[in-house]
């Protein structure tokens, strides 16, 4: 089968990898129908991350074309969509809504999903089927779910985002976006965009976002505290992963306040004392983007969010290597790859 | 009045200084009859944090003696409760039950309640009056209430102990305790203390402890885990603050668990990395004990619970220099100085 290689940084190929198979009796096999590059993917690709010869992708929305003997929740025909890690969702941990963190989890990055097929490990409790028959932008905010989508809502519901709250938002990436719009879902009364692209601007307004500041460190912080009587955001969404957006998210919110952060940490060091004395509740990680698919996908199919206008560029698997480039190069914001 | 001065590291003494007096018209001055030596006054004592010639203490059970103009809530000959910071209790931050952080805070330790008399700043936010008589044992636990006990209680409140919880308490002096006691009313079903300490031991199991780990570093994390399944504690009290607890603190949470840090943090750096893969969430900081302060004087006037036991030691304010001595060498968990 056709499937992206990063052999290098910079060095994504699209060739023949060996076909996806049932290895153990819980997996399933999908035909990917979409896929798309990850804000991380990027990692490996600038070299800020060992890469060599690997599979890539771990967001899709596929069709089931195979299950293993043990399968039971999904059927062979059956369009699902899964998230960036496969879960059994029945260990104590994942009961306790972290099937990012299930015992048995396995990384889908390492299977690698930018790919005509891919194997899903723990297929009951990973996947969800979508009832009914998307629209073609329906499909598209169901790959956003997979991944982007289900992050930033993690990052929202982290940061307690909720009526009576002004929440922050810190990076404008797909990610960042999707905080934005689920902040708003989840009743949010104001949310404050820090942004200083115009088109991710304008998508940050239509997904709900109230107020935008464009300025960043210090300059940041004081204009979050002047439209909040001083205080600082309630709530704030931290979606990049770096010692500034860090920084920033902690520094944004109240005494007392929440920060979600989704932004895989990069060298980001966090001082104690200043944790301390900010005293603010931070939680993030690798979202369970599991615990929210059920709810996200029929907020798809019923038209009530449409987050699949976060991908900018689509393009057929074989160009994937232009996907990664216009990534890179900050002339997308996020790609999809239809197979 | 007589109050204890810190002029250098190691370096107590008890002398004259300015009588406390009504400064501002929300001021209170109390006789101070109990005060105590904290854990954090050993970081100065140290060396470990700048001190010269400061006026020392801030934790206090008094006397209402004068009130300011604008003081409607405490009146004169009220024996009071106040926290370390003086709050107005009425600011969103407050309201928000983070009065330590009190948009108006001031910092009591800056006072020095170590002292005969204490100027009580923001007296009707701060003060709380007990009602009547305290027996010897309350009073020590009304004094514990101050800080100590509140401390504790925050941190496992932050680490949402409660039923069908394990709760691991990292760090065995006065604060950790306080936190197996809090852990322990608020319905925690085992708690694990992590102390290595034969007397500490035993009164950790008075006041709730299920289990006891000596372990530390990885072999700490590794009896937790084999304690819980492999999962880790739902609920962790960090009450030292150092790199060597908080790194114990979030190594034996599970994913998904709540981290509650009380423990000052000294030279302590998190990694984003570990942080974000560990998918715990943390919080804490300088504890609002004004917000738990009513309902435990409530469980302390009521006989419900004991937490005045902490104090091992108990000397007159003129010999606080020994009370130093005997902490700084562990000779003391906690010393009470009557006044």
């Amino acid at each position: 089968m056709r499937g992206v290689v990063m052999h290098a940084p910079g060095d994504v190929r699209v060739e023949d990898r060996p076909d996806a198979r049932i290895e153990e009796p819980t997996d399933a096999v999908i035909r990917v129908t979409q896929a798309c590059i990850c804000g991380s993917d990027l990692w490996p690709y600038r070299g800020l991350e060992p890469v060599k010869d690997a599979p890539m992708g771990h967001e899709y929305v596929g069709v089931v074309e195979q299950i293993g003997d043990a399968v039971t929740q999904v059927k062979v025909g059956d369009l699902v969509v899964g998230s960036f890690v496969a879960s059994d969702n029945t260990c104590p941990i994942c009961r306790a809504g972290y099937q990012s963190r299930c015992v048995h989890q396995v990384m889908m990055g390492v299977i690698g999903t930018q790919a005509e097929h891919a194997r899903i490990p723990l297929a009951d409790g990973t996947l969800v089927p979508v009832p009914g028959t998307p629209t073609e932008a329906q499909a598209r905010s169901l790959l956003a779910a997979s991944d982007v989508l289900g992050t930033g809502w993690f990052a929202a519901v982290a940061a307690e985002a909720g009526p009576g709250k002004t929440v922050a938002v810190v990076g404008d990436g797909a990610v960042g976006l999707c905080g934005i719009l689920a902040a708003k879902q989840l009743g949010a009364d104001r949310i404050i965009a820090m942004s200083r692209h115009a088109d991710r601007q304008a998508l940050a307004r239509t997904f709900g976002a109230t107020d935008i500041v464009e300025e960043r460190g210090e300059a940041g912080i004081a204009r979050v505290k002047e439209l909040t009587d001083g205080l600082g955001a309630h709530s704030t969404v931290e979606a990049v992963g770096n010692q500034l957006s860090m920084d920033q998210a902690i520094g944004v919110t109240r005494p007392g306040g929440h920060v979600g952060f989704v932004g895989v940490s990069h060298d980001v060091q966090l001082q104690g004392e200043n944790l301390f004395f900010s005293s603010v509740h931070l939680h993030g990680g690798p979202a369970p983007v599991r615990r929210f698919l059920p709810d996200l996908i029929d907020l798809i199919m019923t038209d009530k969010i449409d987050p699949g206008v976060v991908f900018d560029l689509t393009l057929p698997l074989d160009r994937a290597a232009e996907g990664y480039r216009a990534m890179d190069e900050r002339r997308a914001t996020k790609v999809l790859l239809t197979i």
